[in-house]
């Protein structure tokens, strides 16, 4: 994996030598994720009867595999030859970025590439998702349309396609998730004028909504008497 | 099954029996759905691979177990003792209620009775797809917003929310149809203001998004010579 190019500044890091300024986080690296394994899974039918929204969460991490098709399930390519994708987007516009935060930083998904990049590297798991419930969760996603990608005929229209487009992401997400044993569940509890600026969003960009994504709290067992 | 409670009114009878008023289509009954199959359907990564927008179809209807399962795996209830669905919606709203259109009239579905209850017994599938080539499917799906089913902590973000409920629904049929055989489409080309009075609608009633469903049109396969 290559290094992002994120390096300290010299001054930043004459700084941290006299200690004058906070040790900065390592900077993150690409995370090249595994191609998807589309081999595996349960039933559409099946996934749809055990769907549900999750709201205890342990803070197991997800293993790359499963985030590797949990991604390529939400918004990947179906159709490489026509760079197509796994939800419908009005006039093909693709104007919805996941982004995803773990505690160590936040990575923005690059479909094409089907790579993890690097956005942010500290913790705002907290913005990503107000209720501590949810900050337990392994990871957030964080649907972010890009008006600059809807051409002006949406007009006033783009922020009803840009939660309709996220709104199916967010099934995908949900189907996945039934499918590989995970826990999920939207949220609209997101910070999003501190996430906006954190992330450094430019103005045409909105955040839609918030889904965490974890294993669920396993179910306290009462030992038998 | 039960006639419904449309029947025609003596003035309009005697209008009829006089030919002074067009006939009138034969009042339409309730549609009681078959129990959803869920023992059938194709891996979840698979339809994801799968899912695409149709746009040629021909004019083959949908048989009742079919349909009955399309729209279990769109909005159906999954777990009957809660009353809960297939898509997650904020504070459990349930908001969208789903019009199917067929040449013969409208019925909207009802998830806990599982059943196609008609609303319109004339054909509008001109308004619920303004496109031709959508209008050669067997149906129109119609997402109805009931803005009444949302409390007052929604405010101005109601569009919103309905767009992401219909925006997930929409997703369940694609991938159902890609299950099933079927093609399907998302389109915002909808005569709303037409079909909402048409519809009888009311004023805290929108409709957010039609989504066409029917047999794909066959490919022409040039004779070998």
């Amino acid at each position: 994996m290559r290094a992002i190019a994120n390096p300290l500044s010299l001054g930043t890091l004459i700084l941290c030598l006299l200690g004058l300024a906070a040790p900065q986080v390592r900077a993150l690296e690409p995370i090249q994720l595994t191609p998807p394994d589309l081999s595996h899974s349960k039933p559409l039918l099946q996934v749809l009867q055990e769907r549900q929204s999750t709201k205890t969460y342990d803070t197991r991490s997800i293993p790359v595999d499963t985030l590797s098709n949990l991604l390529w399930a939400a918004f990947g390519i179906n159709r490489p030859e026509a760079g197509k994708r796994t939800v419908a987007t009005a006039v093909n516009c693709q104007d919805i970025d996941i982004y995803v935060v773990f505690a160590q930083g936040v990575y923005v998904y690059q479909a094409r590439e089907h790579r993890l990049v690097p956005v942010l590297d500290r913790d705002v798991r907290s913005l990503a998702a107000t209720q501590d419930y949810a900050q337990k969760a392994a990871i957030q996603l964080v649907y972010v349309s890009d008006y600059g990608k809807m051409n002006d005929s949406f007009g006033a229209k783009k922020p009803i396609y840009s939660a309709f487009h996220a709104g199916a992401i967010s099934q995908n997400v949900y189907l996945y998730c039934a499918s590989a044993g995970l826990g999920s569940v939207v949220r609209d509890s997101v910070d999003r004028e501190a996430l906006h600026k954190a992330l450094k969003l430019r103005d045409n960009q909105t955040i839609v909504m918030g889904q965490t994504v974890g294993y669920a709290q396993a179910q306290a067992v009462t030992p038998e008497p």
